[in-house]
């Protein structure tokens, strides 16, 4: 199943579609919001399954086209995005360029941080910020969305408690991080809003492609219609969703609509290219000792879709151009 | 006025109460949750208000008697919480004690880091943890709830977006932070759920005590009905709360509903006592080379409380008894 949200006050209205992004029709009569669903998820699902079965076949008299510029993030606001990095090779390399080793538990224990969840950008919102010298950044992440999800979970349960999955561009200013991390608190100012894929999926409707708490498909990233990378996000993910849940509910429960990242999917052949440019300077740096590849600038265009093997869109696509922010109205 | 939300759902049903805490109605007609009047502010504010006046007159038919156990928090479940350290006096005490250097900058920098909202405790809920190992400590502080704020506002505006105030017990488990810390990713399984105090309170009722920013009353905290601290919300605190929202907004707006903390209450004056376990764990190792306060153990129950001038509570306590909690069912 296929659920998008239509941009519509704060929270959206619920959407379902089409499997071939084709078509849609309002989720009438079931919930009004994805939250909505997701807060009441056992009587929402088959009512939703129902509809989008009717949509698959054409049946439905109310749908119409599908068109993501009108879309508004799955969950135009959450309450919780907690984002892993679970491609630890990815991390590994960063450390290098700058001479310093990754401890050894990196392997072990994963990283992951609290993000902002009170505004998610669309798929195709803008990217509004006030300085390009922040060095702003794209990170093309999968994602899931969780139900209630209990306290110390057991981790062989973790996948039962996954709802939906999506791709998340998770916004970074590059040249803020460090002076923030130093004061130990991690990530805030750094981390501005992060935009979502269009469509959120049920797993089922990854097959065989969503085993091992792992998406097994490329992501594909572009920045002005140039290819930027297309890692393969199954391959290289040291922590599955299993794990990265497990991590996330040690000492919380964590509540419905819990959005949990993978972490810029990363891949050790160098020959995938990157989800962030962070990543290719990394590289470039190793290679030549000078990055050259810069930052976005204001007009920039990023990109990032997953195709399946038939080179159907899965998720729709995150396509986003950075614009400068001229300031509040005061 | 003074808001509060009756345990309902997951989002709790508002309840406006009375000045002196006694009588409490449904904010029937208005709004069904706080979260819904704050999204709908400018409207819903002066229906609120007049149920509130005539609440305090006695002339409502519905009221009935206000019972701190049966709230939720204010916001049981928020979209965004951001939690400052803005009495930078504690945090030098801390690195003090760990012979660790302070960088000057946090005089002038704030600390802030983004806390989990998904799920808030009542006032009166235990605080449930698995392990007495992990160093479970309270910490006493003040926030505010914000309306929507637009990104990068101007530090002198910041003031008139705040909606609400209220205190906050921001749970923390000292043992596991040394080595979340050093992952660089700040805070995330030490910090479990955050509790509320009942009511939330708009700045007007503070009158001449709302100045600057911050707050200018004593919040007093006891642990197992004995005084651990009682120091000045008002004195000490570094950045106030104008600083504190000009600095969550550089790069992002706020959602209406984030709440922001001020971090701990504390002051330079020892006589003041503590608002967390740390903090008087670091004074006895300055003053006799040995903590000796443990953290809290299962039964330990911890109140914070803020009176008026007349020695009146103003938003009710926080009372939380500390239990084991036995693992999730599965």
């Amino acid at each position: 199943m296929k659920l998008a949200s239509l941009k519509h006050g704060r929270d959206g209205r619920l959407l379902v579609v089409s499997r071939d992004l084709r078509r849609v029709c309002i989720a009438e009569g079931v919930a009004p919001t994805l939250q909505a669903a997701l807060d009441n998820w056992d009587e929402c699902e088959p009512a939703l399954r129902r509809l989008y079965q009717r949509l698959n076949r054409g049946e439905h008299q109310a749908a119409f086209a599908f068109n993501p510029v009108e879309c508004a993030a799955p969950l135009p606001r959450a309450y919780q995005w907690a984002d892993g990095s679970a491609y630890v090779s990815h991390i590994e390399l960063v450390r290098k360029a700058r001479g310093a080793e990754m401890p050894p538990s990196f392997w072990s224990d994963p990283l992951m941080y609290q993000g902002m969840s009170d505004g998610f950008l669309g798929p195709h919102d803008d990217i509004e910020l006030a300085d390009e010298a922040w060095g702003i950044d794209f990170e093309g992440e999968v994602a899931v969305i969780t139900g209630d999800v209990p306290m110390g979970v057991n981790e062989h349960r973790t996948l039962d408690h996954v709802r939906l999955l999506m791709l998340v561009n998770d916004v970074s200013l590059r040249h803020l991080i460090p002076a923030e991390l130093a004061k130990g608190f991690g990530f805030f100012q750094s981390k501005p809003a992060t935009a979502c894929s269009p469509v959120a999926v049920t797993p089922d409707e990854l097959g065989r492609h969503w085993h091992n708490g792992r998406v097994h498909h490329r992501l594909r990233v572009t920045l002005n219609g140039v290819l930027f990378g297309e890692p393969h996000a199954g391959t290289d993910m040291t922590f599955g969703f299993d794990r990265l849940i497990a991590h996330a509910s040690l000492s919380r429960c964590l509540g419905a609509g819990t959005i949990i990242g993978s972490g810029t999917v990363s891949n050790r052949d160098p020959n995938a290219g990157a989800c962030c440019i962070a990543e290719r300077r990394t590289r470039e740096l190793l290679d030549t000792g000078e990055a050259s590849t810069p930052f976005m600038r204001f007009g920039d265009t990023v990109r990032m879709e997953m195709c399946d093997a038939g080179g159907h869109s899965i998720f729709g696509a995150i396509e986003q151009r950075l614009t400068p922010y001229s300031g509040p109205d005061q």
